[in-house]
């Protein structure tokens, strides 16, 4: 596939994506609740996540309208973190996407409502009165709430939390950014794959491809944060550093850790050449974006 | 039934629940977290949401297995809700169920991450890989995001936060407390229901019986916070009062809310009777109990 064939369809994908999750996420909650829950959502984001689920579905050939669910399912998972993750409890940040945070924008308590609603939201989306098979709504919510929780995301913030100012080895480090960023963006390619037929096999090489990406995306983001500036960031940069938060720079050191994003795209990537799917070259493309993205 | 059939029942439901949810909740999720989501959901609170799971489940003879994972699973939101409504930037509260609320003891950080992993934890729980047939999955995740979310419970708590200081007329003071606490105990009563096969008629009047008690219920919260003192609520008495927040009894007056909570009562009695359903003994006491309780 050509690269514009690739940018192509990235296009229509997240023209057809933020469509849907315009129509998802209610203008009308109560009290402005909506306002702050389409502030942290709509317009911004690379969108990573749902285009993952998407290039899963395409590889499998399986239900489009479900797997667009469960695109804006595992988006509003992303955008409810990052709404609690920038408050002043937390990372204490006001700069995201390029505007200000939620909870600056409008008051935290609101942004954690936001939060809140957004998460419940996400399996209101999967749970349709119609359109996905009730046993398919079931899987994923399934895989949605394993990864959204205590032993995915919200497990590894707070090992994040608990890490400030000490010195991580590279396996806990592992251990931490699997949970808090890894497993969400595994289960965006689980999900899309969900979504159709496939065999246990190639279930499981998607499933270790979407590993060693999101493990690829985690050691990018500790890259970037050392060698951008916010304005490309489009969110506040060496906010890690200045936290004293370990990070694969810190731990591996800056070349070390551009090598280790070299060796888990070439895994992914062969996990896809063992999947026996045809079409995997959208899946391909996403991990080379992943790891030569400059924000 | 004599009203020890019923405490009998109570207790034994209560023993059932509390053994299942400590099962449910991890003690091993990391750095803490685990025993942040454990403190803010074991041992302690009246569980009338489960209670209602599991009477509404044996009156239409429903599973078992999945009412007293709904059970679990309403009782994790309406856990959450209390932590994330207890920070500092909501009620700012110190005190709950005679213990010092979670970020009190866990700082406030861990306590929004523990609410978070509470609330993916209860679709998890809804979702066991088996034990509960995929297409009720399916639908108790359904009824469960709708009522914790927008719509609902985070809903109903953004038109609180925007009420504080405000004179409210009675209609949006019930809306309000609607959505905010009633919408969770009537999903707790059809949820239980959809556990069993029941008409549609039935099912409507379960429905009706779950959004009187669950109005009576805010009437009689009300009530208490003006009638009773902190050590017999567990929580701080008057705060309503002294947050300036609108009440039924600042709305109403005491005697015209203590009207309304029987009227309530009677109302969900009635929807009991039009049920048709032979055994609705539990569901019945449990209005009672909540329209005569004293914390």
């Amino acid at each position: 596939m050509e690269a514009k064939d690739f940018d192509r369809w990235v296009d229509q994908s997240l023209l057809a994506f933020e469509a849907t999750l315009d129509d998802l996420v209610p203008a009308g909650a109560p009290a402005g609740l909506g306002e702050a829950m389409r502030y942290a959502s709509l317009g911004g984001g690379k969108r990573l996540r749902p285009l993952l689920v998407l290039a899963s579905c395409a590889a499998v050939n399986g239900d489009r309208f479900a797997a667009m669910r469960a695109a804006c399912a595992v988006e509003l998972i992303h955008a409810y973190s990052l709404v609690h993750d920038d408050m002043p409890c937390m990372d204490n940040d006001v700069l995201r996407r390029g505007k200000p945070t939620t909870h600056v924008a409008f008051g935290e308590a609101q942004a954690m409502l936001a939060g809140d609603a957004m998460q419940a939201l996400a399996f209101e989306v999967l749970t349709p009165d119609s359109g996905i098979a009730p046993a398919l709504q079931a899987r994923l919510c399934a895989l949605l709430a394993r990864s959204a929780g205590h032993d995915g995301m919200a497990g590894g913030q707070a090992i994040d939390l608990a890490s400030i100012g000490r010195q991580l080895d590279e396996c806990t480090l592992r251990d931490m950014h699997r949970r808090k960023t890894g497993v969400l963006l595994q289960a965006s390619v689980v999900m899309g794959a969900a979504c159709g037929d496939v065999s246990a096999g190639a279930a499981q090489s998607l499933s270790a491809y979407g590993a060693a990406l999101g493990l690829a995306f985690q050691v990018v983001d500790d890259i970037l944060d050392v060698t951008q500036d916010s304005v490309v960031l489009g969110k506040t940069a060496g906010k890690d550093q200045d936290a004293n938060k370990p990070t694969y720079v810190s731990v591996l050191g800056l070349e070390p850790a551009k090598g280790l994003a070299q060796q888990l795209r070439a895994e992914a990537k062969a996990a896809l050449v063992a999947s026996g799917l045809a079409d995997v070259s959208h899946l391909s493309l996403l991990a080379d974006s992943v790891v030569e993205r400059v924000n």
